[in-house]
């Protein structure tokens, strides 16, 4: 069995030797450069670790694995310019490094070259491969529209929040997972089993982050806490908060949150009042538990030698437990 | 057999009738306005005349056919974005009519939705013609890129404009000229005689619309003479102006090409002038003929009953005698 860390360096390993063609260097320059910038590489490991589950060989999963990582640097590529971000990773963003048009169609090539690159699948899972690939981006898509869309919107429920995370950041490394298990030779039951457990994790980990930013520390998280709350970001903490709160008290938050001479200190101290009272940390403490239970008994229902869970199953409890 | 008509309203009746879902309508209105805004459907048009020159049955082609235009319409879209065009046939485009942000991901996930069309191949072929249309779409943009970096180029040569010309409007067609053939049960080297004729094809088409942009007349085009001129546009006539013309000559005519003083009917007329000195006009109709003489050699070599052809070469001839 290969360690997280072992799979780690031979997708980084990949990326830096990616064969791709040379010209037009305005286009394959921006994608070589968005493509070895770093990041977890999480995706691609999964995949890895899913196939290693079900195979010793792992060969036949590393360039579906890459095509995943592509895809999710496409995403990152496209959202950049639609957030107007020229930081990502610390480095300059393809946009600001170079300009909007040529990060329009280096993020557009992108989506081809992953597709190629998940299309390398084996012969006997390819097409169920691209079919779980294709409508995953499209879920990825619909995720970041709504998530547009909840910016400009004081009326979103919980219940859309979360179908927008699932959709956002849950369903591709689901995704990565299954396409994994598949090429290991898993048949469909036991891939859809690590389907869901993806799921459960993507969901638990992004309302990691919504909680983490309001109630960890600056020295643990690396970073000012409140970050959300500056941004009036809408996470769960906001909608459920909105949505305990009655008539006159919701307009006054809102009235308070659109207020841009407040400064920092105050609004994060504020609001994280707010949210105490209305306990929503306990809220989504609960709800993070409940997608973790929900992914360990998806793991326990594979249906393969226990030593061969262990990679995973430490991933998982690494998150569980994580503080930043 | 069908018509070329026949086979369009087939399309145009497809397209009223697309199954997209429905939320976030964000997402989805603007994809569902661009696939329905008209066009010539040549692209769906060519794969199923391809199909239907190897079968009777044209109904497996239809799919992939839908996919192959959603694939162009989404370039376009992503196009107009770069170009900042306000206006495409006649409609608001989708970034003026919503915003950059909507258009960027709107047409994202027309790619993927091409995708999925495409995919709904016939298993026998499916994983081939997936395979062809990657490889197409990353040449499309490829094309698109060089196009983007000839504008700021005055060191364009012959071979690099027709390569570009190549990446950018004529792999399309070839592609579903090919792919259309291979559904319709086509071997690969009777797919690859519809390939190289519509490359040869698409490089007169781009060639004849360089042409007649100069060499028409208003009432025959139905737009002003010149457009390519007033708006500096490289192409063939230029370029092969430009190549002929001694350093000096070059300069003068670059220096009179930036002055943004000249009016208009000055500017082509002494422009135009320069091209007929320099006997381009000639250079380009024999190149045209050239790629048609090439064409009709890959449609001779088409091994099946005459019959068949018919309508292939019926949409030859009138693109051969076109003047608007």
């Amino acid at each position: 069995m290969k360690t997280f860390e072992d799979l780690r360096h031979l997708v980084e390993d990949e990326f830096n030797n990616l064969d791709l063609p040379k010209q037009p260097n305005n286009l394959y320059a921006p994608i070589k450069y968005a493509l070895t910038q770093g990041g977890k590489r999480m995706r691609p490991v999964l995949t890895l670790m899913a196939c290693n589950i079900f195979s010793d060989n792992i060969e036949p999963a590393i360039k579906p694995a890459l095509g995943l990582e592509i895809f999710h640097n496409f995403t990152l590529l496209h959202d950049d310019i639609m957030d107007c971000s020229d930081l990502r990773r610390g480095h300059p963003t393809v946009h600001s490094k170079w300009n909007n048009n040529i990060a329009i169609l280096a993020g557009d090539a992108m989506a081809f070259v992953a597709m190629q690159y998940v299309a390398a699948a084996p012969q006997n899972v390819a097409q169920q491969v691209c079919d779980i690939f294709n409508r995953t981006a499209l879920e990825v898509c619909e995720g970041q529209q709504f998530d547009m869309d909840f910016e400009t919107s004081n009326n979103v429920h919980e219940k859309d929040y979360i179908n927008m995370i699932r959709l956002k950041t849950a369903v591709l490394p689901a995704a990565c997972l299954k396409i994994g298990a598949l090429i290991g030779g898993a048949n469909e039951e036991q891939a859809q089993h690590l389907y869901n457990l993806g799921i459960n994790i993507g969901l638990a980990f992004q309302l990691q982050d919504d909680y983490l930013d309001v109630f960890s520390t600056p020295d643990v998280l690396g970073k000012p806490i409140g970050g959300d709350i500056v941004e009036n970001k809408k996470t769960f903490l906001l909608i459920k908060t909105l949505g305990k709160l009655d008539v006159i008290q919701r307009n006054d938050l809102l009235k308070y949150l659109a207020d841009k001479t407040v400064e920092r200190y105050e609004k994060v101290s504020y609001v994280t009042d707010i949210y105490s009272r209305m306990k929503v940390a306990d809220d989504c403490s609960k709800k993070i538990e409940k997608y973790f239970a929900a992914a360990y008994n998806e793991l326990s229902a594979i249906d393969v030698d226990n030593s061969r869970l262990e990679m995973l199953r430490a991933f998982m409890d690494k998150i569980a437990n994580r503080k930043k």
